[in-house]
């Protein structure tokens, strides 16, 4: 199961960096919640996880999973990346570390990002 | 709330590398679990953390909380350290990554360590 798991989270680092959504959302179990950033209202199941990551959909981003960050206990991930974003002539950086937690096929059904504004930065590109 | 965390992060991974037990325990509120490695039974309770921890408290070893990991959002905070443990001439390490929730007065709730023996590595001093 470990090396399925690993392979979600690079799939997924990947996907969020280029896309398209709906293969975002395939790595989510139905009746998945992600929880983004850790303490807001968890969004729950495909609908509401599409309209997540819709957001970033027509965003020019590039993602890295942090290497060597990959930690895989069982049935649970913990990982960090970085998503950067380009407006304009800016870059903004955001690099969280996520949980995530996989059911027996391994679709995640459970995501929680660790990060505040204090782990957002900008600079010129 | 957000600097109160990370000092209790920075003091919790210092306690884990010098101890005493007895103040690793006392940054947990009394009810708290510990959950390391995830999906394992938690540990429930000053007495229970007490007993966990003191497994380590004559060993050898030292910790480094991995510079620039700490995530904090809200009462929660993930971040990377490593423990090294000297049995004769050989160094263990252990590099997990750690999730902590914390209640209004800064104490620990909860914390669950993501790792494996996949994060285990060992070596000559």
């Amino acid at each position: 199961m470990t090396q399925q798991i690993r392979d979600v989270v690079e799939q997924y680092v990947k996907l969020v960096g280029s896309g398209p959504t709906e293969d975002i959302v395939q790595l989510y179990a139905p009746d998945a919640t992600v929880e983004d950033p850790i303490g807001t209202e968890p969004r729950r199941g495909h609908d509401a996880i599409r309209e997540f990551y819709e957001v970033i959909a027509n965003l020019d981003r590039e993602t890295e999973l942090r290497p060597d960050s990959v930690r895989i206990a069982g049935k649970h991930a913990a990982f960090m990346f970085t998503l950067v974003t380009k407006f304009g002539d800016q870059r903004f950086s955001l690099a969280p570390i996520d949980v995530m937690e996989f059911d027996d096929s391994g679709k995640i059904v459970r995501m929680r990002a660790y990060w505040s504004q204090e782990d957002m930065s900008s600079a010129p590109d």
